[in-house]
């Protein structure tokens, strides 16, 4: 057997999510069964860098697959992507030792935020961005931000259902910058993250940039520990798993 | 009876294009089912600059319709909102003299169709963009335009299945030109267009710009007067409806 690691990037607008569920149409579904087909029928598992929701997008998810084929590794994007849905796109895959492991090897993930900052919303968007329309104070988000980097118990960041036990993350690296005359966009690099993490960081920083929450505050929501304190979930239209780091 | 004129933009992506076609989800009967709510079941038909193609988006395409209701023309964009899909959006409205007509008085129209041109897709710009792989000479392009532009038979560049007898129409503009990096946007404004006009006139620019044509062939391909002499009608994904004057 042969361990291939790949890269892909998916439009999440047409998924209930990366993980399989069933009836649903999902992300490690449709990868699946392009896997399937190349492997005559025979069912080939998936293991992801972690899941996304329905909604949340991909440029640089990784997963990994086991497989008997022998098939040169640069020829397995061109392979997949001719049975893949046109929202699913392999953009690398290479052979890895048979220690890796998409999920528990993960360093580093990079998310990216993307917000629709102007007045009027743009249809041509609205699933790839959140919209906006009140003027954002950048100063003061970035300020918040560097409250969050570092490493913290981030339990106030964590959604309510989840069974991770330990709740203690780095974040490495949190910007909010303009971007293409009428985008902001937040960067957040972290060693990991915690379920919705990067949307309640994100409904925060909104709520900071709109004079809704002192940016001093955030660092008080973290100490708490408590998801209470900290802001709604900001949509998931805007989200994508930009890069994982191995 | 007052006369209302709307601006309306919409992700083609979705509909099986702008008319009215029984069983199909169209923008046209989007439109005419939020006005039937607003006018309590009755229907209210709209009649629009002209008909987009299954795929074929629009920034500033016009309708315009007739209705009883006695609201000021500022509030009808939000109250046609709140009743259509979110891949419809009604950008502006006014009330217009009952002589008004959004197909019979257009003066002029433009179209933008976008490229990406780079070597890799971008699964998140597939619905908005046609991808060109081949590096593209836009002076060469630009160059056939010069012959395009003016007043023509159009014959060459009409789809064959239409009606219409009279093909002479002015093109005032016609350029093509990079934009943000990895696209080429190519802009047409005329006194009006044919069927699948834009289409064709961009399949032919771009057999031009990847040197399958030579730049001068494009006067004799119009003087000609046949279709089966220009080059392929280009994909509707990268086209837009960008404005219509009056």
């Amino acid at each position: 057997m042969t361990k291939i690691k790949c890269t892909v990037a998916y439009d999440g607008s047409g998924f209930h999510g990366y993980q399989v569920q069933p009836g649903k149409r999902t992300v490690q579904r449709e990868i699946q069964a392009a896997l399937a087909r190349m492997h005559h029928g025979q069912t080939v598992k998936i293991a992801a860098s972690g899941r996304t929701d329905a909604g949340v997008h991909a440029f640089g998810q990784v997963f990994h697959f086991d497989t008997p084929l022998h098939l040169p590794e640069e020829r397995w994007p061109m392979a997949l992507n001719s049975l893949l849905p046109e929202d699913i796109y392999i953009r690398e895959a290479e052979e890895v030792p048979d220690a890796f492991h998409a999920r528990y090897a993960v360093k580093m993930k990079e998310y990216r935020y993307r917000l629709l900052t102007r007045t009027e919303p743009d249809l041509f968007r609205r699933t790839y961005t959140t919209h906006i329309k009140q003027p954002l104070d950048l100063a003061l988000m970035n300020r918040a931000a560097e409250a969050i980097v570092g490493t913290h118990n981030f339990s106030c960041f964590c959604a309510a259902n989840t069974d991770v036990k330990d709740k203690v993350r780095t974040v490495y690296h949190l910007s909010i910058q303009p971007e293409n005359n009428d985008e902001t966009v937040i960067r957040i690099v972290g060693s990991g993250f915690l379920y919705q993490m990067v949307r309640i960081i994100t409904g925060t920083l909104l709520d900071v940039g709109t004079h809704k929450m002192a940016a001093e505050h955030v660092s008080e929501i973290i100490a708490g520990q408590d998801r209470q304190a900290a802001s709604a979930t900001a949509p998931p239209q805007g989200l994508t798993l930009w890069k994982v780091t191995y």
